[in-house]
């Protein structure tokens, strides 16, 4: 597509058959939402559901403006925090989808997760659910869930044995997304986004890596960000067009992911927030990749470079190698003991190396020896 | 199709596109379970779960068969009883899924489930919701579960508010039915399940109408229990087919269920099973329709002499007709204050009446001053 249109006209169409939908991205879409949501619900009565920080940010104006359009709304308020994330959680929702006041949600209503990728993953969740799907429509209001979360359907909950277990594919009705939202996040939450959108640059634009290692604070990212978020989900639309149940291509969008969720996990989902996992992942599969020659030399250093930057973590020391491959091994994909993992070949291109777990760790090993850094 | 065809190979196939799977049909078909399972799934490893009733009688035994034919197999119980089938059991059977011993269940992996209809329910909403999906095989051993359950794709569990209000749709990948298994109920769950097929008989299928119509006792009815599973379960492929979301015509299975549900509720679920829930409101639709001149004369005495031979219940007395009005209220399709009503016309035909509820309790208590039954 051509980049003069790109930056006049930024709705994408995801094209997955009867589960088609437009995301809509455009700064102030907050204060039109009534006009995108009236071609997608026919509806009157919409409930809001967002979480205890972004309630007093936006759920309020969000319910004057529906109402303004004549919507009946009814607002929804759950604890924010990945801790939240669970099937405890999703019972409240159910529970207050279904009070009466002002309205016990129908099939015929509709369903809005305003707020970040936790909110988006659990309210998709509790909407593909009750009554076995009601229509819902995703604002994301943070970076991550902008350019990650809003886009493929997958929803789901948290399980004591990890992240995600619970959950189904469940495309929403429409997605709109307001870059204006991310002036009231804070810096490492911004940054913690960041992760996600360079990642898509590593894996099929050269031209949004390039956008992104052009500047070097938060206001000049925030001066592009309407074309930074439109080329992340125009990839990631791309992908899950392709591969809508997540059975092979997909996997691309796992680059970092692998150690990233290693990483995440050691650090008991606290130390690291997602996308900061996924830096420390990605460089860890850029050096990996560049050991094995696969990768073009210098770009963990370019990356580091980056990632320095935006202020964004890599190379945690502390971590316990065994700990840190035990903690590989929950692949939803896997039937044991393989993994697939993703090497960068150049800027925006990419290969899929599906091997023993072993392998890799000996791959990692040898790595780590020729830099010293292992005992 | 031709009915020695019929008698001598009764397979089904329920055509839904990548959904698409085969039901099949056969005494004794328990023992041959391993080759059924092998066209269908590539793996190694089956989790079976059954509840507390079930698991005695028939899980050791299948486990056998399934390691006998080379299987890893772990085995799951639950208690039995609509009173389990919530989120809280659902969350044990993902920890017993996941639990490493003997294995982690994986989307590599398969589930089946073993068992009645609460059983379908319940274990293909944890397939359908773990790892977003994990492939799952319904052996159902209740009659009311073989006719009804196991074919359709609802899966779900009840909350507070209400039954089967947090489901999703999610297709098996083969259904196994033994009319065998039926040995083992009680006479009251097995006549339970011939709510159902009484209700298949008059929304569709005059001869299987009058197989039923021609026996007077169980062991009547087991003579030809093939057939009549096999008939039953054609009627509903047929309307799930044209209807998979359940969004029109898969309303007439609703046949009897509109007042049934309510009787079900006013009982508290204890009072009558399902089958016999929908027994009273077959009689309840056949009643009002003859007086609103829409069913052909006759048809609630003749069933209600059927019902007689077999013990089931009608037009339980002691009944308060607000509460019953209450009771219906919760629809996932409606929008509010209209309901749709199945009427009968003649055998194998019928008719759907979209109405307010006011008008029709207004119709309803219009018949019953005409019986002479209100104050």
């Amino acid at each position: 597509m051509n980049d003069v249109l790109k930056r006049t006209n930024r709705t994408l169409h995801v094209s997955l058959e009867e589960n088609s939908y437009d995301i809509h991205i455009k700064a102030g879409i907050l204060q039109q939402v009534a006009e995108y949501i009236k071609p997608i619900f026919k509806g009157t009565r919409i409930a809001v559901a967002a979480d205890s920080n972004v309630t007093p940010l936006y759920a309020a104006k969000l319910k004057a403006i529906l109402e303004a359009a004549g919507y009946i709304v009814k607002l929804i308020s759950f604890p924010a925090g990945e801790k939240s994330k669970n099937l405890q959680t999703v019972e409240m929702l159910y529970d207050a989808f279904l009070t009466p006041h002002p309205f016990a949600v129908t099939r015929s209503d509709l369903i809005i997760a305003l707020g970040g990728g936790v909110t988006g993953d659990m309210v998709g969740f509790a909407a593909a659910t009750l009554l076995r799907g009601v229509p819902y429509v995703q604002i994301p209001t943070t970076l991550l869930s902008q350019v990650d979360s809003s886009v493929g359907g997958k929803v789901a909950v948290d399980l004591k044995q990890g992240k995600n277990l619970a959950g189904v594919f469940y495309q929403p009705k429409t997605v709109l997304i307001d870059p204006d939202t991310l002036n009231t996040l804070p810096d490492r939450v911004f940054f913690d986004g960041m992760g996600e959108v360079i990642k898509y640059g590593y894996i099929a634009d050269e031209t949004l890596y390039e956008i992104i290692n052009g500047c070097s604070n938060r206001s000049q990212l925030m001066a592009q960000m309407e074309e930074i978020i439109y080329r992340s989900v125009d990839i990631k639309r791309d992908i899950v067009e392709r591969d809508e149940k997540d059975t092979g291509e997909r996997m691309v969008l796992n680059f970092g992911h692998t150690f990233g969720h290693g990483y995440e996990k050691l650090g008991n989902y606290e130390r690291f927030m997602h996308g900061e996992a996924v830096c420390c992942g990605m460089e860890h599969a850029l050096r990996l990749g560049e050991a094995q020659g696969i990768t073009a030399p210098g770009y963990a250093k370019q990356l580091r470079e980056m990632l320095d930057r935006f202020g964004l973590p890599y190379q945690p020391n502390d971590i316990d190698r065994n700990e840190l491959y035990a903690a590989l091994a929950h692949d939803k994909k896997g039937s044991g003991e393989n993994i697939t993992v993703i090497f960068i070949t150049e800027l925006g291109h990419y290969t899929m190396k599906k091997m023993p777990k072993a392998e890799l760790r000996a791959m990692d090993e040898a790595l780590c020896r020729e830099e010293n850094r292992c005992e």
